[in-house]
């Protein structure tokens, strides 16, 4: 695509909707040129700090009226460079816009501008009777960057992802109108959900600026408990079994001993236990202690046959308990300590069959000679897989990780999973959508692309390239796939 | 919209598609012709039964390319007219395509043809540890017929409603081609849900012909309450505080005496209480017998600031829930067989804005003089308000019923409801809808419709108008409202 390029006239224009100039940056710093893996960097020519719906519909209208790229951004926890500026323009940097307009207990709702923080939120919510459920590990990320990917987080397996607690956005598209998809009532049967639409549409199609969440009452008791291995494999089988066992856990996440030791080692922690290879990680909220007592003894019951160590069972609250998270939430910083350059694979796939993927890692690892090493949301069958460099020169890094990608993507197609559970396409991935979806499915999204950005404006050259290439020209290796 | 007429050379060319001449059925009998209401009538020019998905794909493209009207229909137990051929062309009927294609227990999914019943799914459920936990209460409804309205059912407020059970979608586009919207993954990250745009678009975008629905361990212990009050509103308002009090409750359904009058005056049965003027009736589910009654005792301890009796607490299997459930879900068909002609409004407002609703429901029955019966989805804020035409001439209950639908609309509007929870659109309001949800938000749905379907063939005159009609040329009353 061809955009404008901003220019002086076009900043007199923009500086006259903006009430403070201080939040209109014409010369940005690296600040705003790169997401949490700041493997490509891109500046964008200007940064505007929105701080009422009203500034954003008149920038994002001229943007539109004037063909220049605008990128919604958020507080840049991203891995999948979603908030980049790859065409330049506009960064619409929403982190001011953090507000909290409602909170309503008798409708079950909270509404809170799109730029205010996980953290905050949940700093508001502390001492309230309600919690806002999805438990993405960045609490530093703005609740408007989890709309835009439908962030999953820790207790997706009990609660569900962003998505389904997200009752109303606010949205403004490119005729520069604010729109309300959805409502403050619970349910719908009223036409197409564009609600839904914009969830995980990675600011593509509108910028959300006030996001509405149900509130849900929080669970009187909870418990955490982790759970050895002898083995690596054997904790990833026990899944299946023990969400088949009749409990419902709030969390099921997995981790190997190869993570916890980089842990250990980069955040000079000491992990709960030194012996076992593998562990699952289990959460229970309830109303009442004997429910917990019960749904927890038959969870651990059910991986007795996997050959579970005793589990180490943690008070919710206890110093134990918030050690075994922080080591969970710190496991993707851990590993980026761990090297100099790293990427990431975010497939999901139907719970069975994260052990086939595991397997595939494994030889991976062997075949293409790169460290992988990898956490998992078990229970929703989300795996994080990361791509280290360590000593690789930068071609060296970039032939083998699109290998390691394409071949993981293979194997999650294989097995009907997706390619991302929870961090989007965004620009590091886009040149693989198409071939994994096919042609026609992304011709469709073009198209509702189309409907809401005519011009092509919003956050350009993410999740899919705009032009048909089904080519891939970028990727060799792709290319070999497509033409064999 | 001018259609095409099917001629012999149509029929011709749709025979040769479908394997069975016995399913392609030229001479429609009145089976095809309405839905549950049968207040409007309209046959289709021929009713096309398909069994695979080629045969699907097939019709569908020859419909796309030839201008003629196709309405997919499922069992025909909705209200709003979805499934009517108001243009003439085919109806899709897909009632034969009823097989379970795949159980999964390792990935907690089982997939079906869209025709399936809900009755049939639940059949098949019925001794494995699994359920689909979505509970409409037309158990003979078909799933693709749930899926395109997104329907909610008796146990929304602690599952969720259709949607939110649906992992996967096989979908027949107007370009004959199959698509798979989602997948058997449980997240997703990776570009706009289509999955999501498909639910509740009445058959508008394209044929659901295929349905993954996600598994939920069936509960260990459930428990059904009865919480008779004195009068028929302190149970509405005892609701939010219920769902405020720390319990999660699986059902908050919220009847009134004159309603079950009428069922027991119509089915010839007696109700478990002859006091009381209002009831909530409450269900849970949890793994251990403490927690039912914890959750319970905390729950009627709530309801006792709002004048409840004390509860009648019903094993969940015995034959007085039975009794209950089967009223509850007795009610629709109880009011109409009070009446001639009925109508139905399914807003859904915030659930602290119950009250409000009913308070109007009261004030339209004196002010327009109309019977006008309601029974609830007190836990999600989901009303079911019926407007019977008892001795009233058509002229009269047309006019009346007008009004009264407008004025819920305003009303639900004003609360920041949706038109409808469950019930859909369809055939019957789709003149009110650019009037409650705005001309620019219709339009974008015309212009996503126009994505799907360029040549208007599925589903016509459902949802919104397809041309740009804000004159509501037929509803005075509404023009009256928009003019003034």
């Amino acid at each position: 695509m061809e955009y404008h390029k901003i220019n002086q006239e076009d900043l007199k224009a923009l500086s006259s909707y903006i009430a403070d100039p201080a939040r209109l940056i014409t010369n940005p710093t690296t600040h705003w040129d790169h997401d949490q893996f700041k493997t490509v960097r891109a500046m964008p020519d200007l940064v505007i700090q929105p701080v009422t719906n009203e500034e954003v519909q008149k920038v994002v209208k001229y943007a539109s009226d004037h063909n220049i790229p605008i990128v919604p951004r958020g507080n840049s926890t991203g891995l999948m460079g979603v908030n980049l500026t790859v065409e330049g323009g506009i960064s619409l940097d929403m982190i001011k816009m953090n507000k909290l307009l409602e909170y309503d207990p008798t409708s079950l709702t909270m509404t809170v501008q799109a730029g205010m923080r996980l953290i905050d939120i949940e700093k508001f919510l502390a001492n309230k009777p309600f919690s806002y459920m999805p438990a993405p590990a960045m609490h530093w990320a703005s609740i408007g960057g989890n709309v835009d990917t439908d962030a999953g987080g820790l207790k997706a397996v009990r609660y569900g992802v962003t998505g389904e607690h997200i009752r109303q956005l606010k949205v403004v598209l490119t005729d520069g109108n604010l729109y309300k998809f959805g409502a403050k009532a619970v349910k719908s049967s009223s036409g197409y959900s564009l609600k839904d639409l914009i969830i995980g549409s990675e600011g593509t199609l509108g910028v959300v600026t006030e996001v509405t969440m149900w509130l849900y009452p929080t669970p009187r008791k909870s418990i955490n408990a982790l759970i050895p291995f002898p083995t690596l494999n054997d904790p990833i089988k026990s899944v299946p079994a023990i969400l088949a066992s009749g409990v419902v856990p709030t969390t099921v996440e997995f981790m190997g001993r190869k993570i916890i030791d980089l842990w250990e080692k980069y955040y000079n922690e000491k992990f709960l236990v030194d012996t076992g290879d593998g562990f699952i990680l289990l959460r229970f909220d309830t109303f009442t202690d004997g429910e917990l007592q019960a749904e927890l003894k038959q969870a651990v019951a059910t991986t007795k046959q996997f050959k579970s160590a005793p589990p180490i069972v943690l008070d919710a609250n206890s110093e134990e308990a918030k050690t075994i998270w922080k080591c969970r939430e710190d496991l993707l910083l851990a590993i980026q300590k761990s090297t100099p350059k790293m990427d990431e694979v975010d497939i999901c796939v139907p719970i069975n069959h994260i052990p086939d993927v595991l397997d595939r890692v494994d030889e991976l690892e062997k075949e293409i000679g790169m460290r992988i090493p990898n956490f998992d949301h078990a229970g929703d069958g989300n795996l994080h897989i990361y791509l280290c460099s360590d000593n690789m020169s930068d071609e060296e890094y970039k032939e083998k990780s699109d290998k390691v990608i394409t071949e993981l993507y293979k194997t999650a197609k294989a097995l009907d999973g997706n390619m991302s559970g929870e961090h989007g396409i965004g620009y590091a991935r886009k040149d693989w959508f198409e071939w994994y979806y096919g042609e026609d499915y992304t011709n469709l999204l073009r198209k509702i692309k189309k409907v809401f950005d005519p011009n092509s404006v919003l956050n350009p050259d993410k999740i899919f390239p705009l032009q048909d290439n089904s080519k891939l020209t970028n990727l060799t290796y792709v290319n070999e796939l497509v033409m064999s």
